[in-house]
């Protein structure tokens, strides 16, 4: 019997969303979900950890995966370069093992234009009000960079309609409960139940 | 604004895959979804309540609400006559509540052609050896039933792959966990948030 490959979601949504931390949420309640670990070129922040929230790398060492095709995607995003490298992915799905890429919305169309397969969640703040006041209370940017950042948010707003499913980040416990029902959900759509009713 | 309209959820699965067991079980955590009370010719099983289980009627009232119009679909099944009540039906989805149906395959092939928005779930269980062995363990049924029981569902069985969704209920818990998710999820598709992103 060929084992079951693993099923691709990407996660996009504005900066200050709350993705990392629902999506943290919804791994640590599931035997069957990976987290895939972006390369980026951006200065960790206070309580990243290398390998597990980011590799992070230089500009040149960037450079250079990029002209091995290393990178399943690759954007960059308010000033900063970040990319998926393609090989965990690919290891994590043929080895049945569903895998989640948080992304934004730029590397998502290149995924999606060689993985059509893929599921793809859009996470919305509440409000733009909202968002603009987590990314201040954050304390993270400059007034700068939060004005960048909310503008990069409207632009990416436009895109939610493209994506599978939109879940509002009011809270992160429903928010993390509506993407692990979505993952559920998928398991059981009957197309991915054809192994059990041939048998 | 206008009210948002609730969805139909059709649940189908072989008699003895435990439908209403599992169904009740996702309905007491849900306050958007009720669950559809079928009319049925049948006698009243131990435990079972009129009103809330089923409406416990004649052939003669059965025969007359056909003629009036008043079923959304009804088939004979294994011997009685079941039918879903129109009207219930209609006003808890104009009212933005979804509501389930606990129906076998002809019944749902009526609604779906009236309804094809429905959304559809096959309820399995884990084999027919273990069917056989639920059937004869709720000690319902005399044998001559049991053999048609057992017959229908083998028949039922080859429509599973006609269904959105298929829950496999090995447990109760995790059958009713995958129905809430399924429910939750067909919320977050994005075509039913376009009120939150026009705002």
């Amino acid at each position: 019997m060929t084992k079951k490959r693993g099923k691709l979601y990407i996660l996009s949504g504005p900066s200050g969303a709350g993705k990392s931390t629902v999506i943290s949420h919804v791994i640590k309640n599931r035997d069957d979900l990976s987290f895939s670990v972006s390369a980026t070129t951006r200065q960790p922040r206070e309580g990243e950890t290398e390998g597990t929230d980011y590799c992070f790398i230089t500009h040149e060492e960037f450079k250079k995966m990029i002209s091995d095709g290393e990178f399943l995607e690759y954007a960059e995003y308010v000033g900063s370069l970040y990319g998926t490298p393609r090989e965990p992915v690919i290891k994590s799905l043929n080895s049945g093992r569903s895998i989640v890429l948080d992304i934004e919305t730029q590397g998502a169309r290149q995924v999606i234009k060689s993985m059509p397969e893929a599921i793809t969640i859009f996470l919305l703040p509440p409000s733009l009000t909202e968002l603009e006041q987590r990314l201040r209370y954050r304390n993270l940017d400059s007034e700068e960079k939060i004005v960048r950042r909310m503008e990069t948010a409207k632009r990416e707003l436009q895109e939610a309609s493209n994506y599978d499913y939109i879940v509002i980040n009011a809270d992160k416990e429903t928010a993390a409960y509506e993407i692990d029902s979505i993952i559920t959900a998928e398991k059981c759509k009957t197309e991915n139940r054809t192994e059990f009713i041939n048998k």
